[in-house]
């Protein structure tokens, strides 16, 4: 286009193409059960409840590196597709199709923000930093509400146990000591009410 | 649920409210043409673009606050429902229905966290700060490149003018000089293709 430096129609090229994480479908359901929710949905509600709940943070976080963690951590699915949490196949590549999508996507972009952005993405995969690790206990917070307020709706579909859960959740624990004790809670309950099972 | 605190019962309450999100349609469409996009796509959309191309921004910005307003602005509509850019009907009662629901929505929350959320919601509204002025400009952009990308899907539907698509991408000109070379060029190529008309 006239007058548009290369830099930004490229930039404008990403905006476009990330269009498409709002038709990736995850398995968790809307709380209103009327459809599941998409990687864009999911992507913003992980941001806010990340903001909402930075006091529970048991480390110091930089919450803005966080929401931007959020905003940009499932942007490889865009390729790589969702992989369920609980599907032991797709879980043995994920990491493969993973670093594959993010050097296609961020190739699109400008060197720094390629480098900016996919370090965010490699930051919060491996877990290590504070931020990572308050980052991934709220995006595995976020399904797990979601999951309670629709009877259960995943867990029961994969017959997941009350294990496997736990498993999943770990991050929280040391992450947000506060929305451990609510996770602890609402597992007892989702048992009692059959969401989940205690064993196959 | 035992050992959990109110102040955090109230926060995870407000979690599940804004689910809702999810379920309010805006009339622009994903660029797939697949269905309308919902107010947690705009927001988290809006959000990625606000940092992908803070550095068009003609004035000092804080790109952390600008990614707040983003995950936040829309908030309201879960009660105040989505009004559109062009309908004058829906939009002389907009101001009051979005006030109620700003009342009865962050009335839901830790009341430090009502005021910061809703001043930021308010600032942005406004358009008076640096901030909010880039904040406008981008949530302007967003359903306008989408548009583009949908062959002009909202404004052929609602037979939209280029007057009324420079008064609503206004904000860009002085916010974003950079990117309203980009909307000028955008509208002359949408005038051209036929998605929007020169006049009535």
């Amino acid at each position: 286009m006239d007058g548009i430096s290369e830099r930004l129609s490229r930039q404008l090229e990403f905006v476009a193409e990330i269009d498409k994480m709002k038709t990736v479908l995850r398995q968790t359901l809307l709380m209103d059960k009327s459809r599941r929710e998409t990687d864009a949905e999911h992507s913003w509600h992980f941001a806010v409840m990340a903001m909402l709940l930075a006091e529970y943070a048991a480390e110091g976080i930089n919450i803005d590196r966080v929401i931007k963690m959020a905003l940009l951590h499932d942007l490889v699915e865009i390729y790589a597709g969702d992989t369920f949490a609980y599907d032991v196949a797709g879980n043995l590549d994920k990491e493969d199709r993973e670093c594959a999508a993010a050097d296609r996507l961020f190739a699109m972009l400008p060197s720094e923000q390629a480098v900016e952005y996919r370090s965010l993405w490699e930051e919060f995969d491996a877990m290590q930093s504070p931020d990572a690790r308050y980052a991934s206990a709220i995006d595995r917070l976020q399904p797990f509400i979601s999951n309670f307020h629709t009877q259960g709706h995943t867990w029961k579909q994969h017959n997941v146990t009350k294990a496997q859960v736990l498993t999943r959740m770990e991050p929280v624990r040391e992450a947000a000591p506060a929305l451990w004790q609510f996770v602890l809670a609402v597992i007892e309950d989702s048992i009692e009410k059959g969401y989940i099972s205690i064993s196959r």
